[in-house]
């Protein structure tokens, strides 16, 4: 318990420097060696407190690798319970290459080799099953801590387990100690400071989602507690300096400061409901494990967004409707990088982005003041009724182009794909982007595993429900039997005390509804098995169960959602 | 047999009057009789051939009362074995009214009074039940038979017993003479001839759909086998004569020869799939009893049809785009007719209706030819991704309104409810009028019930798969083993031999597609459990299972679609 904390607060702080100059010594002959995450107390005492050297430096190795995991995935500190770290001891007679030897083999022709923390690795073959896709090669030639100091996914247990399958040898002592010179500073070290009720799911990039309960306690949800999703560091922006590139159509290079954006275009205003396509992930890790944040049903927020169109914009960039013969796509890159000078990137069909109806806005105000540093500020992009992962943050370039964006995340990532296709046959070519969501709801209250009391007769259940393209949420039925029957449940469009807001334009409907149904506790019930399904004005509805809905990337989880509780009978 | 085949062939061609004449025979005191109708041949022989009168007359008129059910509904024999007709003995002292005293009873204050074949109802407390609204008032004080000549769906065991409730005496006997003087004529004797092979589901009106087989053997329905829905009989309609009407803009009405649609209009062409909300309501009525004809999976076809666009008939019309603060709706009124003058009508989102991509058409031409009889000769409505019931026929009006359409089809009937929703609890104003509808695909080939051989090792399995609002299908996914594994099928938007049609504009995908998968028959399995589910773009998915998506009306049943075939083993 002390060494697991300890280097997990260390990771966070700094003194992790230490531990590497310990793990930079040369191979040593002792082994696999297991560090075990057991609740046993006796174990890990046992390991702290007698060490022999060897096992001593054998833990602090495998604590410090483990624990970049553990800080980042602490959720899923259920899973994995020994972790073994076989980088130490089976290829103790491996040759020892220099640098320079390293950087001649950064192709598939030449063979693609990396190094990491001191060993030398030719992961040629692995390229292909790289989930993040050829990215991988970015890192050719040379070390891969500063790609995963961006990419904290990463530092996970079966990541090591993989790299250390292709180990061919070390690097030399002079240029491992060399890298540790250049050794990149944490670039998400001036990332804003973060309200504390927030559940983090993973530290470097931010990601961390609302309480659930708070999520239906506000129609619009608070910019503090709205869900954080960022794929990098956050960029700091100097407003005064912000400009807007809109390019890729006839009459050349618009761009824009934020003054201009502020006052050359009319402001628009708009509730808007975002969800990650990973929302309620972990209900499809409980199928079977897939790739990507674990997270809860709270990847979902509401509010009101103020800005300028995106069609007014690009109107005033030049743009025509004959140009929709050929152009198809309007794409966004955001001003956050990745440690090759990448930037975040994503696209939207023309269509949505030019129509009068699409709502489309280069967003400069979050709930009534400027955005906050984790939404993008000073301007992101609000593509109503479409996934998170479009409505691009600290946005620094529009192009109108015949084509998607070429970015790993429209490519790669943010697909649906059938629950028969795993990660040897995925081809990412064959699924469209995801753009427009399914329907989805989910209980916020009560939560899995709480009480209710039979004396108080009633349950109260409550949670939220919203659709994607524009499609309004027109009913909610909840059952208390496991969807053996059904109740309806009330909507509403604002908070409790407000006016309700009127019913929007069809195809308009961008924001959620919240929900509520109050029921008499069944008879003789001992256990109630909460579930919750939303239908849309298409009349789309959530599928019964989610292992048919399991896709490998652990995106578009929207199943009914269910909660049991335990029914306390009078004493 | 006999009796049965016999009074069905009658109900069709005529003869019925000769039975009627028994009917109105003063009431005996036989008391309730039965007709069974099991596969009992000896029964049903004893009954034919050794009448006493008294069995051989309420035999008739059993059989003359159950035979238009049957005729109409033949594919639901399965159910109600017994079918106990009450209208013959318990009643035998009951007062006799004439014609006048039954008209007083014209409204809810007086009581609602019918008759029925020469006896007198109280319907007054049944009025609220009514599935088909307040609708039932137009009878009141009066015969309900032309009623029930125009929506035969009364035509079922169950109305007549529950008609039978309400018995309250008989109508004189000089009355009854008078009303089969003024009997009206059959108003669907001159319907169009059809094609044999259509599944029959109602003959007046005529509702019938496609051999399943049929329908994934052409990418494009021929028009003859496309399925017919029809609500009322087929109007005749003299295109010179024909005159649409364009009401509900300032400018004053627009009225519009064909001619002027075909030579004033561009001429639009698309290919679209219509479906009936109701399309697959059998597996609702497996689960519980609905009201609707009992359609099975091939209430959909696909067509290209060609006409001018309404958005340009309503520009032409004087239609504004600042009229959209007041108008919200576009109301259709067809050329069929009920007993009252009340003609078929419905309507979509105006803007729906005014949306350049929303493709909304007045066809005069299917698949290349004038629209046939039955498809709404010689103009209707294509809303392309909508509900067949708004993609009105024989149109004769068009209406720019602030309000829906006040038909009854528009406001208490294509409606979707929570399976706890039944007729002694349902408020139709609580539910939208089914517009888009949402995914859905079944399997075409192979049939339920049908045999593989182990010997061929594969099976191949055919379907279609489409989603309304122009969203595209974007997979189809089969298992053979009741959903625990899934596989992707193949699909095409064309027919086998031609090029595939190029991908639609997001949000214009309005035909189906047709899939086909050929897998290994699992080994072990003595009989497959093949199911289809379908995503679309919006990655929107069918729900597992059609209980909880049950509703009162049995619409909207798009749950994964399964069919059992056994595996017949080598000999």
């Amino acid at each position: 318990m002390l060494l697991l904390k300890h280097c997990k607060s260390l990771t966070r702080v700094g003194p992790l420097k230490t531990l590497r100059h310990l793990r930079v010594a040369p191979p040593t002959s002792l082994g696999a060696v297991h560090l075990w995450r057991s609740n046993s107390e006796e174990q890990r005492s046992q390991r702290v407190h007698n060490p022999s050297w060897k096992h001593g430096l054998a833990g602090l190795l495998a604590g410090a690798g483990a624990v970049l995991a553990y800080g980042l995935y602490h959720s899923k500190a259920e899973q994995a319970a020994t972790i073994t770290v076989q980088t130490v001891g089976k290829e103790s007679h491996l040759p020892i290459f220099t640098q320079e030897e390293v950087s001649k083999h950064r192709s598939m022709e030449d063979g693609v080799w990396v190094t990491y923390k001191g060993s030398v690795y030719d992961i040629t073959q692995f390229v292909a099953m790289h989930p993040g896709g050829d990215k991988i090669l970015l890192a050719a030639g040379g070390a891969l801590e500063p790609f995963w100091a961006l990419y904290a996914v990463h530092s996970q247990d079966h990541v090591l387990d993989i790299l250390s399958e292709y180990k061919v040898g070390e690097l030399s002592a002079e240029d491992q100690q060399r890298q540790q010179a250049v050794e990149p500073s944490d670039p998400y070290s001036s990332d804003p400071d973060r309200h504390p009720v927030l559940r983090i799911n993973s530290l470097k990039p931010f990601n961390a989602e609302t309480p659930p309960e708070l999520l239906s306690d506000n129609y619009i949800t608070p910019s503090a507690i709205f869900f954080k999703r960022n794929h990098l560091p956050v960029p700091h922006v100097d407003p005064a300096l912000y400009r807007l590139h809109v390019d890729g159509l006839p009459g050349g290079i618009l761009t824009l400061s934020l003054d201009d954006l502020k006052t050359q275009f009319p402001k628009h205003t708009i509730t808007v409901t975002l969800q990650c396509a990973g929302n309620r992930r972990s209900e499809m890790n409980e199928v079977k494990q897939v790739k990507g944040l674990n997270w809860g049903i709270a990847a979902i927020s509401n509010a009101t967004w103020a800005g300028a169109r995106l069609r007014d914009v690009l109107l005033a960039a030049g743009y025509r409707p004959d140009m929709a013969q050929w152009a198809h796509h309007v794409q966004f890159e955001g001003l956050d990088k990745d440690v090759t000078g990448t930037t975040y990137g994503a696209s939207i069909p023309l269509n949505k982005a030019v129509s009068e109806e699409g709502d489309v806005l280069l967003a400069y105000e979050m709930n009534g003041e400027d955005l906050p540093a984790d939404h993008g500020y000073p301007v992101r992009v609000i593509v109503p009724g479409t996934v998170g992962a479009r409505n691009v943050k600290w946005l620094g370039k529009i192009i109108v182009s015949a084509d998607e964006s070429s970015s790993h995340w429209q490519q790669n990532d943010y697909k649906g794909f059938s629950p028969g296709t795993d990660w040897d046959t995925v081809d990412f070519k064959s699924a469209p982007a995801i753009q427009e969501l399914p329907v989805q709801s989910a209980i916020t209250q009560p939560t899995g595993g709480s009480t209710v009391d039979r004396s108080s007769e009633e349950v109260t259940v409550k949670g939220y429900a919203w659709s994607g393209g524009g499609r309004e949420v027109v009913r909610v039925d909840v059952s208390l039997d496991g969807g053996k029957t059904w109740q309806v449940a009330q909507l509403r469009s604002s908070d409790k005390e407000q006016t309700p807001t009127p019913s929007p334009p069809p195809g308009q409907a961008w924001a959620w509804k919240l929900w509520e149904l109050t029921a008499p506790i069944p008879a003789e019930a001992q256990e109630l098995e909460i579930v919750c399904k939303a239908v849309d004005n298409s009349y789309n509805t959530q599928p019964d169960s989610v292992a048919p809905i399991w896709n490998l990337r652990g995106v578009l989880s929207n199943a009914w959602h269910r909660v049991k509780v335990k029914v306390r009978e009078d004493e």
